[in-house]
């Protein structure tokens, strides 16, 4: 199916290192002039940690943008220059200090495309062993392995509330249920 | 647990009519300045509609965002003044022509708590019949009635890419299969 929007013009209305505001001058289907803004942003990847021992690794990570503390997976930006799996092995290592035997891409989804362009990667990481994590500043997070049981009930009854994590668990569901020990 | 920032100044940054940027100087955990932005954004529902023969009402709708069809359920903001109910009701109305029976409030999520404080309340419509949707410009969009089957393969496929979406069809999983006819 075709682009039915008409783009007159773009450019940058606002922007910060993370993230940037693009604001298109468009003409919509019914031919009115109108503008546009997207929320322009690198692809990220959610990573669901199987430990050796069958575990999953959450997290709780304090959240400011909400003030809450949210249970989720290890998930951060993709880097210039990374591959989406490199993405997902450093954020592994940076928020779980977590290395995995295996690293399986799953499935992606658009986080938000009402306002935001962000692409979500889900990686699947099993055989996962755990050493010191090596947190950014601004990350406020403690490690929680849980029983794959309890960490499905968590997404199903959304007390993980973060979106893209129980989305991510949702999905590998299946998977995670015929590779429990 | 308490708040692990410290917050020293607030301001806008950036503003729409449809979501603003707040941009705050805070103290890091480890007491060095920063700055987080927050991109601050009105709620938002999402409804899972049941016609009376058991289908799911499922929307292809143009996202200029990421210049895809994506497959969806009826969404939007809350506007001032609108209860979630009235905003989940008014959504129904305007994107499918839908009318429910029920409306039955089940959950809610974080779309995007790295950069945004939306929250997304999930409603199960039932009992819905549809009339002649009354889309506003921007919106581009076709009304797909599809078997319940159907539509939690979409989900837990991703062929439904829109997060939200597929997971509020998910949450709403036992409960659909548990009042299928």
């Amino acid at each position: 199916m075709k682009k039915p929007y008409q783009t007159l013009s773009s450019r940058i209305a606002w922007s910060s290192p993370w993230y940037h505001i693009r604001q298109d001058e468009i003409i919509t289907p019914d031919g009115r002039p109108a503008l546009y803004n997207i929320i322009e942003k690198a692809a990220a990847v959610w990573i669901v940690p199987v430990l050796t021992d069958g575990r999953l690794v959450l997290i709780k990570n304090y959240r400011y943008t909400v003030d809450d503390w949210c249970w989720e997976i290890p998930a951060g930006s993709v880097k210039p220059g990374q591959s989406l799996a490199e993405a997902a092995r450093a954020e592994l290592r940076e928020e779980i200090g977590g290395i995995a035997q295996e690293l399986i891409p799953i499935n992606h989804f658009y986080t938000a495309n009402g306002i935001s362009n962000e692409v979500g990667h889900i990686f699947l990481a099993t055989g996962v062993t755990l050493g010191p994590p090596d947190h950014e500043a601004t990350e406020v997070m403690e490690i929680h392995p849980a029983p794959l049981a309890e960490a499905l009930h968590l997404a199903r009854t959304l007390q993980m509330r973060d979106a893209p994590s129980a989305l991510a668990l949702l999905i590998c569901e299946e998977r995670l249920l015929g590779q429990a020990p």
